[in-house]
């Protein structure tokens, strides 16, 4: 006979097949689907989805959950597993189909006006959608439910336990160290990297991208890399798990980080425990917590003299002219050049996080309705003036660079960069206990890193909330000075 | 309101969409999937089978075509559209579950054994294997119901309304009047086609491919073609359309002919209505008829003087060395060489149809219990002695070098042959209205034939069964007169 839990082990995996089949429809959207497909793709995709809805509500699945919840017989993974799945349970069943129905029409409509207004450089046209976005998100807070702020309820849809309160703590931070030390870091020369902006031809890059993939050990038998107009890591079960990149010939940097940032995303994905796949134990514990995958192997390893100690040969007999002179130090210090920038997604691991800072603070602010939609593109320019010292020339480089908030992602970004302060933490505590990491890593392997990763993150999926999985490995919550620390050994005058 | 015809509509389409799904989910299996991908990958079309099953069959829908099917204000074509979904429905829920699951399972274990047993040249691998399919297969032929043999049931699902009696009477002609013609086709010396097999490189002849499809009118922005190891055609909607290809570096024939016979059925099915997604209108009409096209365009047009006439400039083109000194007329009779093969799939097109001749005399006589499974080698050896003149050396590259069997596909290979006389029937119809469309061809122009299959086959999808379409483009029913009168001038004598 089966048992209750092997019951809902088969419907969390049903839900589960169609969840990554869509994930493959919209992969394939991406990468491959020709133009004329997109009409009927869509509503392919909208018919997954409503079925997925189905059966993630469906009462049968409650009353197993509320069984099984009582049940003394589970083990202690077990007992997690069907905690979370409740959790899950209970927050799809607070949506009235009338409210997934109006979002899901508002975040079309808004992803088309955003478009338009980025593509016109007219954040007007995009203010009314902005706005009724803003109403329906907090419409959302109030059906899930939250104890202190509203901005809560966003949040925990991607950091579980995760409160505003904490977030405010730990942005304070951000203004209070992080922005007077770039200003520090900035009355200093910045090296010379032109050189990263000669022309780098796009097979020798592609090459030179995939082999970095299979150093850092992502497993192609598992996995493929494509092209796609953004960069992404996308997984269909921890045996399929999919990046893209993109290949910019006239920047040398966009395709190697960006394969760095996505391998690590994906090194986690095919980390998960295979036989929990469909069950929380078999999926990413949050978005923090992934970025600090994508974060620890894109700066702290990719950024790192050690990793270009090893792989800078190689790249300057990928590219013996463009690179013909340029010693390692030099290489070295022209990719960890700062700079403030306007466009976040090719800022610096510094000048980043108060890209994400304002951003937060913009986000608050719309929530607590201190900020107003019309008063955004002054506050956003005020901002950047404030914190990164430059002037935005427009909107389309200013308050409309990014799609998140016409998706209706809020309370997204701060997840970026807890990732960076994770990582950070994270990789301090690689290294304290296995100190040859550092010295493997400059002979080209990287093996050790991954199994530290794989035995104290990836194995247990999602079994604990961030700060608890943080405290298993670091002894602490998380703790901005750790971030600060490396920032300042690193990017310090003492460097 | 909704009418009931609306409400069959969104039926209809949503179970098109988890179909799709799932096709999109088997063409990444064939393409792109990395090979650990596929345990779950199975799960997970299994997974869609299962609601796609479920909704096909739901009491519902039954009582949604029930209603409709009396109702009188339907168009003409509503009402085929809901004659035709009725009799779906009305053959779907004859299965009863623990059938599905036991052909299911048994299929998956056939498939094993015939690969083993094809690999080992070991038939008695396979035979226990065949023998339970032979016997769900009959199993199923009782539980779909017939009126005059157990094989109609099983023609039907692939060719509607086609008959075991019309078979016989076809394959007979076959036998009597293209047997013969073979044998005096290759009393005459057969050409030399030695330069198809030199080394032709595989980006070449890649390009070369693509050529072909973008002047047969194959629509790149509805569609793509990638590598996969047999060939085939697929598609989500008729705006996404895929084909893919394999390359011989050794054969020229080989990749250029798949290109055409895809793009044959890739053409058909971007000619179906767009606005009919998911309806039988919006689908194709059966097997035979897709067959049709995609023959047609192989040989009536892909195998033609006028073809070539045009294309075979840019061939040499291409390959300048390889086909230094073959002219055009040399190239012709070449590609159209008449050879007895063992393997069915690289028949030419006359000796294609004693294959399948083959085929269809032994499936009957499984079915009519008059050839038993173990005597499957010696029959088939017998028989291509007879038809072809040839010796079988062994079973893999006898009786078990197709799959077919193995998937529980039996009804299946008569369409083939069917699809090849439908074509010279239709090509013959085309050109009597439109003598211009072989001149046409010769300048490199297939638009017009194009146009004509799009307003006589393609934009009237499920709408007719078969023979009701011929009547409609020839005059007539399926007629083998018109393919012996194709074979003959073209292969005859005084060719």
């Amino acid at each position: 006979m089966q048992t209750n839990y092997n019951l809902l082990k088969e419907r969390l995996r049903k839900i589960a097949d169609i969840n990554y089949a869509s994930a493959l429809l919209q992969w394939d959207q991406e990468v491959f689907m020709p133009e004329k497909g997109a009409e009927i793709r869509a509503q392919q995709l909208a018919t997954l989805a409503g079925i997925s809805h189905e059966e993630s509500t469906s009462a049968e699945l409650g009353q197993l959950l509320n069984t099984l919840i009582d049940d003394t017989g589970l083990t202690e993974k077990e007992l997690r597993n069907v905690k979370e799945a409740l959790r899950n349970f209970k927050d799809r069943i607070k949506y009235p189909t009338s409210f997934v129905i109006e979002m899901s029409s508002t975040v079309s409509a808004a992803f088309n006006a955003w478009h338009a207004a980025k593509t016109g450089n007219d954040f007007s046209l995009f203010a009314p959608h902005l706005q009724k976005l803003v109403d329906l998100k907090l419409k959302e807070c109030e059906l899930l439910g939250y104890d202190a702020h509203p901005y809560d309820a966003l949040i925990n849809q991607h950091e579980p336990g995760c409160t505003t309160a904490e977030l405010i703590a730990v942005f304070e931070q951000v203004k209070n160290r992080l922005v007077p030390f770039v200003k520090q870091v900035l009355a200093n020369t910045q090296p010379d990297d032109s050189f990263t902006k000669l022309h780098y031809p796009k097979d020798k890059q592609w090459e030179f991208g995939l082999d970095v993939l299979r150093n850092m050990g992502y497993d192609f038998m598992a996995g493929r890399q494509d092209i796609s107009s953004h960069p992404f890591t996308i997984n269909f079960n921890s045996r399929d798990v999919r990046v893209t990149t993109r290949i910019n010939e006239n920047d040398l940097c966009e395709m190697i980080w960006s394969c760095i940032h996505e391998g690590g995303h994906a090194l986690y994905e095919q980390g998960l425990p295979f036989d929990d796949y469909g069950l929380p134990s078999g999926e990413y514990l949050s978005l923090g917590i992934h970025e600090s995958q994508s974060r620890l192997w894109e700066n702290n390893v990719g950024r790192s003299f050690e990793f270009w100690s090893f792989h800078y040969k190689q790249l300057q007999q990928t590219f013996p002219e463009q690179l013909k002179g340029i010693a390692l130090e030099e290489f070295y210090k022209a990719i960890n050049k700062v700079a403030p920038s306007l466009i976040r997604t090719n800022a610096d691991e510094l000048t980043y996080h108060l890209h994400v800072l304002i951003r937060f603070e913009i986000e608050v602010g719309l929530m607590e309705g201190k900020i107003k939609v019309s008063d955004l593109p002054a506050v956003w320019n005020a901002k950047y003036k404030e914190y990164l010292g430059i002037e935005v020339p427009d909107d389309a480089r200013g308050v409309l660079q990014d799609v998140h908030w016409s998706h209706g992602s809020f309370g997204y970004f701060p997840t970026y960069s807890l990732g960076s302060f994770y990582a950070a933490q994270f990789y301090h505590a690689a290294l304290n206990e296995h100190s040859e990491i550092k010295s493997e890593i400059k002979a080209g392997r990287m093996a050790g890193l991954l199994q530290w990763l794989r035995e104290n993150i990836h194995v247990h999926g999602r079994q604990f909330t961030s700060q608890e999985l943080c405290r298993r490995i670091t002894g602490k919550e998380l703790d901005f000075n750790e971030f600060m620390t490396y920032a300042e050994q690193k990017f310090g005058n003492g460097s």
